[in-house]
């Protein structure tokens, strides 16, 4: 019997749950875990949904992720404020420092809040779309580790620290903007070279850092800031603000989490929530976001092009199709997940998307 | 007799003050416009200098910049204020809102500022360099008039519209990154056609959308977003905050300094100002950040690379060397400072950077 390969999204985040119980997570951070694994495999953000389970397991069973571990405010002005993550899943302390800058946020109008002793915090977008959900404006920013050289460098030394943002808007779909500050995902030159191509010039450098099209070569190098010297400042600013300031890590001292396995990770994060309101109503808010979107979707478009999308409309669309038609997991991934239900005694095949005997999707 | 092209800084500043000043700004005013004008000069940012004397004098007589207009809070929470310009000098507007910026980071731990109603407002640096003088972390945000397409699109809608982040250290350089969100700034571009070359691929593209190698062609058409869609991304977060949220113009609402001569400018800003103190000591902070600079600036260096800069210390050690040896003014800029000076009855000559006898530096 062939596997399957196509999931319902419900489903299988109870699969990923479940197995997090089962690894001794409490079902509030397994549901939480599990949750910002799925959201990025609905947006498309596949890199960074369920085929991260794997990894989260093995850093719980190695004792470099904290399952148990409460993030406590260690720090507190009125608007600013520090979150000890004390080492637990990203995901859960991002989802907590989150939580503490909207409310912050509605009462000062705006909070930051800097996150130390977390690990990778899976996307900016998890948090940005929470945010839009309470019509607060959201910039989240972390840093991760090594990756990019500085510019004039040869070697990794900052990470390709992302930034996130998100702004709500009222008919038209809210601004969700996630990005590397590289030229491309490293996960981009992986898929290159595993295919055998070459990569554009400009994506990355080998290893004495020359420029390369060598996709292998580029792997044992370094990728690129996005824009030469601008991506290289915007990612030490995230660094500095994500890291210096919060007290995590910063530069080398933010651990890589597939190949240290000597101490946590160390990320460190940033969420500044702005309240609409301390500015104008949000309904007056949301019509002008919505003009400036049907405005610049208005657009003349170049040749071939079929539509002027905003940031983070195509991944909110593909989130919809992949509620309604299931989410196709790579056979290789599959298996994985199958191993680690067995391991842990939860079956994958019970979020296995269904079709009736016409072939149509069994809601 | 030849005409001076070399100018002392402090100078140069008095005779602008004054033109100002005669131009009917009041003298505290004038100041601040004249300082934030030499500040770029000697930053090298040439583009933004005393070269500028003469559009915002055109502004002012023609009624485009009201300098006697004085800023209010319109709207105010505890953290998150609103600045209305009502139309002044953007560097008198911009000044303002930083200075309550820094007092609200110091009460709160951090401050968001958002300001309409203002006009171009110099470099976003001339405003992190001031933070970082009183230990303060800054963010500043500044939408422009139309100069980049959407991703997807053929002509202008955004600005490159841009981001400067200030951040103090300790025996090393501070960190000051001042960047258009552009892929390069459109005054290179005119250079290039001025000297009748080509531009490489990638910067702009033509009327018709298409990219181009031709000079002309580009300023006739659009300059392109750093990076493509993320550039894009970023320009219209900036224009979103400072413009959308403030309830200053955006897109095609925020008019050209140069061509629209029928109402104000309406540029909107954003000031976020983030006190160290609210996240660890400033000592500490500081430490961290000299050890950060100093292992980045320690890298491994690509052949021909000579020294790795952090974003901020080319220019910080101009400035140093430029308050030395004056700053040098193309004869075109001369020309027309000096004719200011004349219709104002204010001497140019006095600014001269003087050598003595021997051809060295009269301090």
């Amino acid at each position: 019997m062939a596997i399957a390969t196509r999931y319902h999204w419900e489903k299988l985040e109870s699969f990923c749950s479940s197995v997090f119980e089962k690894a001794g997570v409490s079902k509030e951070n397994s549901r939480i875990v599990a949750n910002s694994l799925i959201e990025a495999d609905l947006r498309g953000v596949d890199s960074h949904g369920v085929v991260r389970t794997a990894i989260y397991l093995e850093r719980i069973e190695k004792g470099m992720i904290d399952p148990d571990a409460k993030p406590v405010i260690s720090n507190e002005s009125d608007a600013a404020l520090l979150v000890d993550g004390h080492n637990n899943f990203g995901s859960v302390v991002g989802t907590n420092a989150l939580t503490i800058a909207l409310e912050k946020a509605r009462e000062n109008g705006v909070a930051l809040v800097g996150v130390k002793h977390s690990n990778h915090f899976g996307t900016g977008a998890y948090y940005a779309k929470k945010a839009i959900d309470q019509d607060i404006i959201l910039l989240v920013l972390s840093n991760a580790s090594q990756t990019m050289p500085p510019t004039g460098g040869v070697r990794p030394f900052i990470g390709t620290n992302p930034l996130a943002v998100g702004i709500p808007a009222g008919e038209n779909p809210p601004f969700i903007l996630d990005m590397a500050t590289s030229v491309v995902a490293r996960g981009k030159i992986i898929v290159e070279a595993q295919k055998g191509n070459s990569i554009p010039l400009g994506w990355a450098i080998d290893k004495e850092g020359n420029p390369t099209t060598d996709a292998n070569a580029a792997l044992e190098g370094s990728v690129l800031p996005l824009g030469g010297p601008k991506g290289y400042g915007i990612s030490m600013f995230i660094d500095i603000l994500a890291g210096v300031l919060t007290g995590a890590g910063f530069g080398k001292y933010v651990n890589n989490m597939y190949s240290n396995w000597e101490e946590p990770q160390n990320v460190g994060h940033i969420f500044l929530a702005i309240d609409v309101n301390a500015f104008m109503p949000i309904e007056l808010f949301k019509q002008r976001m919505d003009q400036y979107i049907t405005e610049i979707k208005a657009e003349p478009k170049a040749t071939g092009v079929e539509e002027i999308f905003i940031p983070g409309e195509i991944e909110s669309r593909r989130a919809e199709e992949r509620k309604e038609n299931g989410i196709e997991l790579p056979l290789k991934v599959v298996e994985e997940l199958n191993s680690i239900g067995m391991r842990y005694g939860v079956d994958l095949a019970a979020a296995t998307y269904e079709l009736n005997s016409l072939g149509e999707v069994q809601k």
